[in-house]
């Protein structure tokens, strides 16, 4: 498509589908699915963030009347002689030997009642012997830290060492010469940024229910953003074959990269297969904090340098990433992310994965772009105060566009930075006047987004109603999406277009929600599958005109005979032709499946003014604005909601959100109390302005939108406090007690 | 195919792929739903046969606490000006002037609980105005009788009457002059046979569970043999567009013909969306038997005319079929498959279908050919005995075979009937001695079978595994028959293979299973996706060797290199294809629909001995042999559970089951005490033999086998029973005071 391609249906606004069910209440999401026969499950989580298991007594609990089953880690398959990176799967589900965080499984119990299940997990004796926990990256790192798994030698040095270490692996990503080139400049700064650990404060907990008959045959219901990818981690967790489970996905009351992972899934099926009865698991609120996989916590050292007319020449970094108890940090999607808006020629960035004693971490939206992006954007900030140019201008100077190398591998086809840049500067918001105590930030965010495999299924009904089937869950307005998209290659109206998720047994198969990549890859499915049954139309068109399939176009819902083939026939509304489908040849359906390429990267630039109290160290945001460029908005209320929530998130995180734990390794605010996650009354109305340079290798020019709302409010609204206090701020959160010792220490 | 393919695994019998979730009771059937939220329904029924409905006061009922909702006839679409078809469609579901029989809805309500539901339904206050009932078929068509509807003018007249009528139409089916035939004959039986209305007696009744939202879209779970069916009658009762219902099947506990239909669904539906909530309804058994539709009681006279070979000159039929209260017998089917057995050049058929006072009818497994059958077929019995001919042998000198033109109208390509009597001829069961009050009937059954519109999904797991989905709910083992055939066109092994039934949104249309269509139709859908994806398996291999796809077979379930190709090639697996899907171009479904044609017809003969109890009247089966042409036996245990579950019904349709109605029209037998279905103790082993005459249009050669088996035996244990007695038995069911009745009247 063409950047000017006149759209009927994309690009519109219409009522979300799943509107009137989640307003009413009468939605279904994960706790929300009963069964007949259905009973309980508790986990029996580990008090101590890092010990050795000596045995598990469940007698007490069994014996209890009304309980029916327990599981541990001897249930599942063995974790003798299978990789490490197994092993560290299995063992992060149910622990076996040793537990490595506070809230770590070491057993599951199935009851009549909620209640009952829970008495019965305290009753579950763990004899345990405690080990010293680590909690700090910079402390893991030392050769005198406890160690967390004696098998693991840092990956990706030059030489693996014979020592087992904390550091799970390094990872650099290197471009012309940085070394060199910081000696072209004429100003350079350096600095060290921390971020804490962060959750993804999605307000639905993980719930699930799951049913295994005696034929080893299962069933799941869960809030996921992926069911496929639940099926396939659910079956490797019990040693299934795939097509053993089916799982259907309920709504989901928010995910954000956190429901990409399975904790309570297989628990539920190892409990149900040895109860004979389907089980229900529920996590509360402390589960969710202590026992899923929040953002890792970064210390991240940047240096840039550029010559007095704001020309970077030389930009590096070294990254160190929390895994929390077992690999898998977004260290890399972090260290592709943190330069990659800039054409610089010299670039080096050094990166390492560090295990403590928490929680492993997940996805959290652009999973490892929000925190190196936070230490980037500061520094580029601080260099534009140095250089006493405006923080805008010097990122168009340097901004990358259609052909620029990026240095974590691609050229980029056309980008929407340099738009977002100029849309921001010309931006109201921009102009306003600032009081005492008040500052503006500035900053770019990022997000290269993902492509993977997609289905559809688009079935007509004989009503001529569109049936779409998709395999990725609704997890920010896919159905609506999806149904424009169907509407514009139908050209039919999108209220008669139904979209629905199916289960994993009744779709092909789809990669999981995340990395921005539903829109686009299976919209591309859905488009593929619509324009068959467009083939299909004009067909049946044919049969019944006694033409050929060829002499028919399709315009505007309609069948027409093409100019010339016969005068007197008149157009068959597609109504017409689904109703006489048996008469032409049956049903008409069509599906499409594909491994989609080039997603269109994702650029954003946001705005925000901020007044900080001096007395109270507190920090009002007075105006948010985020530009961003979607390529082509296809439900732009949806994007909108994208980029609002993204600097909600975002502002969250900047100013409140950590984990805070004891020296032992216990979380102390494992809850929505004393985890503060912004509320209405803390935010400003976040200004949005959609940017729109169509992705060229999408039909209708889609690029991701959900990722790259999240990564610029850390740095803006650190770049305006910095800018307020005078100070430069340079750990988060922002909250009062480091304002105040900022400007005590000022 | 020809009839000596050599099948892999079409005509082996696996373990049934439902059977460990039925037998441990883990399966989910009608009323095994539950939602969050759910309150139970409660229909209010009408205690009379006949009467007006002058007003409903439901006030008493709503003012309980607890009560959410009521619906009437107000509630539903206006019945003013619409089609009398539709408008009787309706009044079925809920009266609004006039109720037709005892039993029929007139309102229904929604409550928090089931007795709470039941208690509010006995308060609802409803003025009747009563009316004279008429349940018998000769008095309801005497110009005094009471007219059940006013605008009902009997159709197929020469001149449709100006007076309405309880006739709903005459048909007619001629071939040569059969009139001038019977001249002819040497020998002429004509007799009249009587059969009752009986029941299909499924042990689940009726059961759903819907929800409405206020948009008006709906999803609703039921016990089903077809839920686009479900889905396209309940928005027709509504008012809805077929694409706004989903409908969920869930297991089923027997249908046979009576679950094609929808009674609870649409006052479901109504009700949840007045409540504002999900409703559950559930049948009672006395419910079920007095509203919902049972099979058509007969008079049915017939004429037989032969020469003294046994050469059969002509043959002629008045049937007489009651439709209950509104229209919709099968006497057309039971008129077309009267003499279809037979090639005899004159034939005269005419029948009639006539409104009484009781439910109205529904199909029951091969509907309307058990009653028509068993007339003719105790007339032959008696024209054997007449010639003093081996009843096999008079039905061999006048089989119809490949060529024969059939009286309803289709010339036979190759039918299995005279392999099926050989067979019975050939059968030890033939050859026994009978005792003192022991009898042997023989008796032939044809159905026609049906194709229609199918569709199915395959999808190719990451692990191999085959996930097929088709729109037919398994209710005699579709998910194995469907399994295998996808084994067979795969040539993988039948326990790769997975089967599920998707709802209305998740798979394309497919029609009710009914008609014995199933295996056959959607069969046929199933192995065309399989063959799409053999050839997609075939591309992907090509791609990985970088070859043609038209150089590679498929062999034994992998991917070969043809001869000649590259010898080095090592072939592949689909498991290995299947694999690396998203190197080779995405993940591997594939989908057909069609509009089946050649459905194969398909004969049974059955052998009955019988002793009866002269002083008691009490019948005994000895033996019972049913012997049947499957075209091919995709999974024979299944083949031959058809044959003997339409065996037991036809032997509990000959001997005991009917509607025993008082004057007043009240069902004086409503349950299984009393309307006695054969228990096991009553039945010997059915023995089974299945002749295999491949059906030429389908790949495998199936026919359907599911209608036939039940209509030779209400004709072979009659006959059996009235060669016993030496007394020609003429009216069903033959219970012993109808057999002491003869025996004294004898």
């Amino acid at each position: 498509m063409s950047e000017s391609q006149e759209l009927t249906y994309v690009g519109t606004r219409p009522v979300r589908p799943d509107g009137v069910e989640k307003v009413t209440g009468r939605a279904n999401y994960g706790a929300d699915k009963a069964m007949a026969g259905m009973i309980h499950g508790a986990v029996v989580r580990s008090p101590h963030a890092h010990a050795v298991v000596n045995s598990i007594n469940a007698d007490k609990a069994l014996a209890l009347d009304g309980v029916f089953a327990v599981v541990t880690a001897a249930d599942f398959p063995g974790r003798e002689g299978i990789s490490v990176g197994r092993k560290r799967f299995f063992e992060n589900i149910i622990a076996s030997a040793k537990v490595l965080y506070q809230g770590q499984p070491v057993a599951a119990i199935a009851a009549k009642t909620q209640k009952l299940a829970e008495r019965a997990a305290e009753l579950v004796e763990v004899d345990y012997t405690e080990l010293p926990a680590v909690l700090d990256m910079q402390a893991a790192m030392q050769p005198d830290a406890p160690v967390l798994h004696d098998d693991m030698f840092t990956q990706g040095l030059e030489e693996t060492p014979d020592t087992p270490s904390n550091v799970v692996k390094k990872a650099v990503i290197t471009k012309g010469d940085a070394a060199a080139a910081f000696e072209q400049a004429d100003v350079v700064v350096e600095r060290t940024f921390v971020t804490p650990m962060v959750h993804q404060g999605y307000i639905e907990p993980h719930a699930c229910v799951g049913s295994m008959t005696s034929d080893g045959r299962a069933v799941l219901w869960c809030s996921t953003q992926g069911h496929f990818g639940v099926r396939d981690m659910t079956a490797l967790a019990l040693g299934m074959d795939t097509g053993d489970i089916r799982v259907e996905p309920a709504e989901i009351g928010g995910g954000f990269g956190g429901k990409t992972v399975v904790y309570l899934e297989p628990l539920a099926l190892k409990l149900s297969q040895k109860a004979g009865r389907p089980v229900k698991m529920v996590m509360r609120r402390d589960d969710v904090f202590r026992a899923t996989g929040p953002a890792s916590g970064t210390i991240n050292r940047v240096k840039i340098g550029c010559r007095n007319d704001g020309t970077i020449v030389a930009m590096s970094a070294h990254l160190l990433y929390e895994a929390g108890a077992f690999p898998g940090s977004p260290l890399e999607a972090g260290a592709m992310c943190i330069f990659a808006p800039y054409d610089v020629a010299d670039v080096y960035i050094e990166g390492y994965e560090v295990v403590v004693n928490k929680p492993r971490v997940a996805a959290y939206r652009a999973p490892g772009a929000p925190q190196s992006m936070f230490a980037g954007e500061c520094v580029l900030d601080e260099l534009a105060q140095k250089l006493n140019m405006d923080p805008i201008d010097l990122r168009l100077a340097n901004a990358a566009q259609a052909g620029t190398h990026a240095a974590y591998g691609p050229r980029f086809k056309e980008i929407g930075l340099r738009e977002c840049l100029l849309a921001a500067k010309a931006h109201p918001n921009y102009q306003k006047a600032l009081a005492e105590n008040q500052g503006r930030g500035v900053a770019v965010g990022f997000w290269f987004n993902a492509g993977n495999n997609s289905s559809a299924e688009v079935h007509v009904a004989e009503s001529g109603m569109i049936n779409v089937v998709e395999g990725n869950p609704d997890i920010g307005g896919s159905r609506a999406s999806m149904a424009l998209m169907a509407a514009e290659t139908l050209q039919v109206p999108y209220d008669r277009i139904r979209v629905r998720v199916g289960d994993t047994d009744s779709t092909g198969f789809s990669n999981t929600t995340g990395g921005s990549r539903t829109t686009f890859a299976t919209g591309m499915a859905v488009i593929q599958a619509c324009e068959d049954v467009v083939e299909q139309l004009k067909a049946r068109a044919a049969i019944t005109w006694g033409v050929e399939a060829d002499q028919v176009e399709w315009v505007d819902g309609e069948a027409r005979p093409l100019p010339g083939v016969n005068e007197e026939i008149e157009p068959l509304k597609l109504a017409r032709i689904a109703r006489s489908f048996p008469r032409t040849g049956g049903p008409i359906s069509a599906r499409a499946s594909l491994n989609a390429q080039g997603p269109g990267p994702s650029f954003s630039v946001n705005l925000c003014d901020v007044e900080v109290d001096p007395e109270t160290g507190r920090t009002t945001v007075l105006s948010f604005t985020a530009i961003q460029d979607a390529g082509r908005a296809v439900h732009p209320d949806y994007v909108e909601g994208q980029m609002q929530g993204g600097a909600a998130q975002g502002i969250g995180w900047a100013l409140n959100e950590e984990y805070i734990y004891d020296a032992q390794g216990s979380q102390e605010n494992p809850g929505f109390l004393d985890y503060r996650i912004p509320v209405a009354s803390d935010l400003p109305m976040i200004d949005t302005q959609i940017v729109e340079i169509a992705n060229t290798t999408h039909p209708f020019g889609v690029r991701g939108v959900g990722e790259t709302p999240i990564i610029a409010p850390l740095p803006a609204v650190g770049n305006a406090v910095s800018r307020a206090l005078g100070i430069r701020m340079t750990e988060l959160p922002l909250s009062p007690p480091k304002v105040l010792a900022a400007i005590d220490n000022g």
